[in-house]
Order: C-alpha cells, then sequence, then structure tokens
C-alpha cells in the first residue's frame, strides 16, 4: 500500500485542487469523505482511489474489492476535511457521464438556481426517497459535488443520475415527450393537490429567495404553489420538494 | 437615543451573554439579529429594546413605536453577531411565557431530540406554514432561542407558540383530551397515508440519527412512517416533517 508523509506530495495537492469546483470540473472527477458516503461510493463502483488516515488504518467492514488504498498522515487527511471532526477516510470518485441511465427516466426533479448546499444536498437526498427517476441542476445552482451538497445528500448522488443542464432545453424535451412539467410560482398557480398524479411528470422548483426564473414559469405545463395557512410568508425550498414530490408520486 | 462606544459597557456584556442558553434562560430573554428577524417581533410586540450599528442608523421602514433604541460602534454590533455578513441590528426580546395561547389549540408538533439547529428552526417554520397551533420541544434538542435556530425559522417564534415541555406529560395531556398523537417510526408502524386525517392532533418527530425514543413510541395513539422508493436510508427530518404535517392537515 502506497503511504503518503508529505504534504507536499504532488499527489496530495491535486487532492487538496478537487477542493474547487474548477479542478472537479477539468478531471471529471470529485472527493468525497467519511464513512457512509465511501460505503455508497463503492457500492456503486464509482471509487478511482481510496484515502486512509494512519490514524484509523483500514476500514475492516468496507468492501474495498480491487481499489487502490492509500495511506496518509493525519495531518494530510485533515487538510482534505471541509467538516469540524474528519472522519480520516475520503476516496476520489469519477463523475458520472451526463445521460448516463436517463433513457427510461420518467419522473424528474428540475432545479433553478439554489444557493444553499445544504439545501441542494437535501433536495437530492429527498428525491432518491421519493423515488424519482433523475434531478437536473439548471444554472445558478451551487456546484452539485461541492463537499456540503455530497454531506447532505447522504449518497444519494450515487444512487440516481444528478446532471447539470439548461432547464429551458429540458422542460422542450419532456414537454416533447408529452410528460407534463410544474414549475412552482406564488402568483398564476393552482394549489398542489388541484393537480393529478400521474406516472411521469417533471417537477420544477427555484431559489431559496426569489423562486423559479419567470422565463422558465412561463414554459411549463402548469405551475403550482403550497397554501400557507399560518403566518410564515415561505416554505424551505427542501420541505416544498418533498412535500410536492410525495404529493405527485402517489 | 444612548450610545454605546465601549466593549467594555456592562450592557454590551450583558448582550453578548445572551449568546449561551443559561443566560437566556436565566434573564428569561433572547437576542436575534437582522431585519426580517426585527420586523417580525415587532409586529408581535415581543421586543425590549433595538441595537443598531451606527454604520447602518436609524432603518425607515421599521415601526418602532416607543421601543428603545440604542446606538453602538460597528465594532460592538459585529461582536453580537453569529452570521457572516451581519446586517448591524438587533433586538433584545422576551420569551413568551409557556402556556401562552395555548388553550385553545389542537393540533401540535413535538419534537424529540432534534439537534442540528437548521433543522429544528426549519421545522418550526414548517409548522408555522400548516398552520399547526403550538410546537412542544422535548429534552435532549438544540435550544430554541439557539440563533441558528431563530434565523432558519424565519420570524416564526414570534407566530406560533413554541414551548420546551416533557414529551411523555404532553402526550398524555393530549390523549387524555381524546388528541391523537402520532409517532413516526420504522418498524411497527403503518404507512402515513392510512390514516385519517383531523382536525385535532398531534405529530412527534424525532432525532436524526435514531428517530424517536421507544419509550415515546410506545405510548403514542399509532406510529407512520413515509415509504422509501428509492435507495435513500431515510428522509432529513424537517422534510419529513413537511410532508407529514401537509398530509395531516389536508
Amino acid at each position: 500500500m502506497k503511504y503518503i508523509q508529505s504534504l507536499q506530495n504532488p499527489q496530495v495537492k491535486q487532492w487538496k485542487k478537487l477542493l474547487t469546483k474548477k479542478e472537479r470540473d477539468r478531471s471529471g472527477t470529485f472527493l468525497i469523505e467519511g464513512f457512509h458516503l465511501v460505503e455508497e461510493a463503492l457500492k456503486e463502483e464509482q471509487v478511482l482511489e481510496i484515502i486512509v488516515s494512519e490514524k484509523i488504518g483500514l476500514p475492516p467492514r468496507l468492501e474495498m474489492g480491487s481499489t487502490e488504498v492509500i495511506m496518509v498522515t493525519e495531518e494530510i487527511a485533515n487538510s482534505l476535511s471541509e467538516t469540524e471532526t474528519p472522519q480520516g477516510i475520503y476516496a476520489i470518485c469519477r463523475q458520472p457521464k451526463p445521460g448516463s441511465g436517463l433513457s427510461a427516466a420518467k419522473t424528474f426533479l428540475l432545479i433553478d438556481a439554489v444557493q444553499d448546499p445544504g439545501n441542494l444536498g437535501t433536495m437530492i437526498r429527498t428525491a432518491d426517497a421519493a423515488g424519482i427517476d433523475a434531478v437536473i441542476v439548471g444554472r445558478g445552482s451551487v456546484d452539485i459535488y461541492n463537499s456540503k451538497v455530497l454531506r447532505s445528500a447522504q449518497g444519494s448522488h450515487f444512487h440516481l443520475p444528478i446532471i447539470r443542464g439548461d432547464l429551458e432545453d429540458w422542460i422542450q424535451e419532456l414537454k416533447g415527450k408529452n410528460i407534463p412539467v410544474y414549475g412552482t410560482a406564488l402568483e398564476g398557480a393552482s394549489t398542489y393537490t388541484d393537480i393529478l398524479q400521474s406516472e411521469a411528470f417533471g417537477l420544477m422548483v427555484g431559489n431559496e429567495g426569489s423562486g423559479v426564473n419567470k422565463d422558465l414559469l412561463s414554459m411549463t405545463t402548469g405551475n403550482l404553489y403550497i397554501p400557507i395557512y399560518g403566518k410564515s410568508e415561505s416554505l424551505n425550498v427542501a420541505v416544498a420538494t418533498g412535500i410536492l414530490l410525495y404529493y405527485l408520486k402517489k
């Protein structure tokens, strides 16, 4: 097993670059952190290499197959972490190719400009739980491979296709396949429970402050809103996504 | 208007102590930060004093009535902030008395040991949106007046009673009034859509990792679960709360 002790090692420098979107895009890879995420990534065979701190050693319960494992000092391990209590285990994963696993997809979550990584990750996890076939993330959203998005999604990145895409193109494409696309809006929208549940649909949700872009809303099959019965002005976007997906999927 | 320039001023020291639960409990007050929260607190007449940074001056659009306003240096203002981009406005609020506004309450959210402040705040905001009458927060949960809980709840603390309480006592009390109490569980539970929606109910949700305490689950009218259709292991607790409250309230 390779053992790296220097923070100046070129491989360590390369791993650290993966904390930036630019390098993740260039290399087509991303870095994950923690037992649970590494376990989920291994199940789906997306792992290129595993990095473990010498402090924890080789975790016995992980089924690593022939994946390369590199041991590093605790200092190096901590330098890769973006959490307060690093678990000492990381993996480098390949980004799935856009379009893989999409041919049979019938249910879609479309995300317009969601900027909080905790929200985006929770929405991906929720789409997974609701059995949605694919998540399309439009311009202006936080990067899907941001470490906090990955942590909040708790492994769902490895369970369903998460794709960066142009939402205008996707709305056209889904409507062309007779799949209804519903936006979420406060004006000119129907109460969500007035919509018929169906086998195939796209649900589009948007930015935490301003909602879905108006040009996109004008392209949908229809727009929905969730009634507010109390005095709060709105719902958190991940909570709203959960209410709508579980209603539409029923 | 009072103007404070020294970080050593006793009033400044007292405000800073409100960043701890201990002092919030002792004084029966809490500190809020930002325009939106201060505005919501003023509407509900819960504000004892307003603190503004000299950098922003008096915000014209706030209706402050006869509430005392204290101007402070930017340094003092920033020392009270727990955000990365302080807005320079704060208020000291009184904690509502436990029990106020509860006599006519028919719908309750009971929270067992939710530890993430963002989750607890989002759950309070969601209960407000769903028109729930009161939120009961049991032992082992993060403090309801924690600054991140307050921010995530976006003012809902001022819209409905949020009460620290013993959940065993509350389950007994609600059942004594013929109000059904539903726990959330993975084993021995019914799919939530099998439950009849009703005018009066208590919904109990629990800790992010371990769910609701088993002793509490054994006391409920019945326990519910939300089906997982995909590969994720569970839903975020705030998302689950939204799905269940909006279903039960329908």
